[in-house]
């Protein structure tokens, strides 16, 4: 029992921090498509907070477990909260509200933006571990996270390997963007990437 | 007055998404260091949150004007949820409530802790950029965030010049950490470093 409340655990820590950050660049960049993640973390992070409260009950055999139970409910009740918040803004987003002009300021100035692709079929992306793909590199976007239907692999590193289908949430500059999204979708290969023809195309 | 909001804006954004990853490092590492800067910053998000209401409200002079404002109050107010919540998190390490021992697996195998530092006078990391120091290739400690008194630089680069005084909030392993503090405390040199006696010492 206490090893799927630890991966409950680490689960709700990185889905807070990845709502957070998809949230505020939702409403910065005015990005539909990152509070569009941003509701789908929350109905998840939801029903994370639901199996903490089963399993902490199920646990509590004498007055001291209970007592450091109480601790693992307060963490799951403080993380919806979180998840709640950063659905909040991202509803803001989503609801189309007219930007206040300040919004477009922070964008302009942003050096940052977020980009969602999905890989299609036959990508280059596909079946590659990001280490060997260099994307960094090659495009200047950096993942964040990884959609797989209904998981999520937070910070991958070097060793993770996309598949066909998967969503990647990537930050860098608009050219970048354009890039990863042209590699996801099967409209460039990384070889053309290397003669830099690409921009101009 | 735009100006001032966005500013107050980028820097909720930035405080809320440190305050989480803090307030969890600090319940998964025990560590009061990280709880303690939580409980900084919580002070400050509700300080920034007042300005925004009290900035809108002068802002608003027409029916649209105040519309697109009210965003700006909605956002301000997850801000100050979120940064709540972390606050609750940060509290339950700073109250010592005894874990559940599922937070010592957790942090058993955990490959990354949080390390609070400070610079000390004479010490080789003040008036030079992290992009000199490359803290992360000689150290394996990543810079989160700076405090430099009251006042945080948030992801800081390669151009961000530390100072005596400051601390570092830094992510990376236990060894790595140890090498960090004595490089701060002017216990040992960049040069020590090269030699690769320290973890010896």
């Amino acid at each position: 029992m206490s090893k799927s409340i630890k991966d409950i655990l680490i689960e709700m820590k990185n889905m807070s921090e990845l709502m957070v950050d998809l949230a505020y660049s939702a409403l910065l960049f005015n990005s539909k498509d990152a509070a569009e993640e941003v509701i789908k973390l929350e109905n998840k992070i939801n029903r994370l907070n639901y199996q903490i409260k089963r399993e902490s009950l199920l646990a509590a055999r004498t007055v001291e477990d209970a007592e450091k139970l109480t601790a693992l409910l307060e963490v799951g009740e403080a993380t919806e909260t979180i998840a709640d918040s950063a659905k909040d803004i991202a509803d803001l987003v989503l609801k189309g509200i007219r930007p206040h002009p300040v919004f477009k300021m922070v964008i302009e100035e942003a050096e940052e933006m977020i980009k969602r692709v999905k890989i299609a079929e036959g990508s280059e992306l596909a079946d590659k571990s990001l280490g060997e793909l260099l994307l960094a590199t090659r495009t200047g976007m950096t993942v964040i996270a990884v959609r797989r239907n209904e998981s999520w692999i937070y910070g991958p590193d070097k060793n993770t390997i996309l598949a066909a289908g998967d969503t990647l949430i990537a930050k860098g500059n608009e050219t970048g963007g354009i890039l990863l999204e042209k590699l996801a979708n099967n409209e460039i290969t990384l070889e053309d990437l290397e003669y830099g023809e690409i921009i101009e195309d």
